[in-house]
């Protein structure tokens, strides 16, 4: 069954925009005919549409499960966005297939990019949540300065990515534990500044290794999402 | 330091093609230079450039390094490749990263895609290999028919994800080991047919499921290379 992101109400949804279009044109949907629908916040519902408006559907519903397949624990990845957005836009599916919460983009010292589409990466987000079945559309973020990032009041448990041995770094795989929010962040090619790691220290981020190997931006977050979902297997 | 891929004969090395053009042309290179150079095949090393050539570039070996790197056991994925082809260069990439060993493609019955172009995908082997700054460089096989394919001698322990109720299938998390090889199977979109299922179990393979989620087939295989190389940390 095809699932749709819509608004629920009640024992009703309506779903409109791109998803009705999608619905009434594309699939040539019909009343009567019965799909599945979310908030995308948690709801995931099945219906039978009543009626097909020029631009909404409106949909009632048979079946309800609030906090679908909720996850005990939270993930917040905040990551320099690479030079080749291609990168990135596969991270942001990929993720939301894995499983994540959030996703924050940096603007940092050695970054190479300095704006997002915020728009499309949205969209990359959404369909990944209706091709994977899943009640929760990820959270993304504008670009933010690291600087300012970090010194927000962030209560997961903090954490800096990076390759400088002048720093102590505990290796991820041992420090991580199940059932608990954390929020990592991923620097760019050219790694983390000196400086923005010591600030990051101060602000309460602990240092971690991501392995021997020398993993590109996108895969050493994807490395972090598979991680985390893993030891809460 | 830069990676590049050569023939290592004692002391000395010479790279060729691509790589020499790229060392010579593209990064305009000097004799006298350092650099790295792997065999793609365990061996690691270091060189000074002795000479360069219109075809060619010689070094001379400092330091050499056999089985670098080299992990207690072998990863082999066996994947029906999906329709768009990017997918699929996007996990070759990523799995180089992340570490595998080998990977064949799949000819199943409910397959859309009937060809490869093998030396492309090579190429991006190679790359993910240099960034990576790898010494092992993953073998490719071109499509092979699924039925002939699960009824080679394959000494790995013999896995197939799908989802198909009808099978039992145990979960991936829960039966794998450390130090042990894989040889994984992953089906097309429309997952293996009941009849490949039925025939892959004749032939010694177990069935696998890779948790609740729907996950897309280079999602699936990147899941399953993650969750090996995890389980070895």
């Amino acid at each position: 069954m095809q699932l749709f992101v819509g608004n629920i109400q009640g024992n009703f949804a309506e779903i409109s925009g791109d998803e009705s279009q999608h619905f009434s044109k594309v699939l040539r949907g019909k009343t009567g005919q019965e799909l599945a629908i979310t908030d995308g916040k948690g709801t995931m519902a099945k219906g039978i549409v009543l009626k097909i408006n020029s631009k909404s559907v409106e949909v009632e519903l048979v079946e309800i499960q609030e906090n679908f397949e909720i996850r005990p624990y939270k993930i917040h990845i905040a990551i320099a966005p690479t030079k080749n957005m291609e990168r990135m836009e596969f991270l942001l599916e990929k993720a939301t297939e894995i499983g994540i919460d959030e996703i924050t983009f940096l603007k940092t010292f050695h970054s190479e990019r300095k704006n997002i589409n915020l728009e499309r990466s949205r969209k990359i987000l959404l369909s990944a949540v209706k091709q994977s079945l899943k009640a929760y559309i990820p959270e993304i973020h504008d670009l933010v300065k690291f600087t300012d990032f970090i010194k927000k009041n962030h209560s997961a448990t903090k954490l800096i990515a990076h390759c400088d041995s002048d720093f102590e770094r505990k290796e991820f795989h041992k420090i991580i534990q199940p059932e608990n929010d954390y929020l990592i962040l991923i620097g760019p090619e050219g790694d983390f500044s000196k400086e923005e790691i010591q600030l990051a220290e101060e602000n309460g981020f602990r240092g971690i290794s991501l392995g021997n190997q020398r993993l590109r931006t996108e895969t050493a977050a994807l490395n972090s999402v598979f991680g985390l979902n893993w030891i809460n297997n």
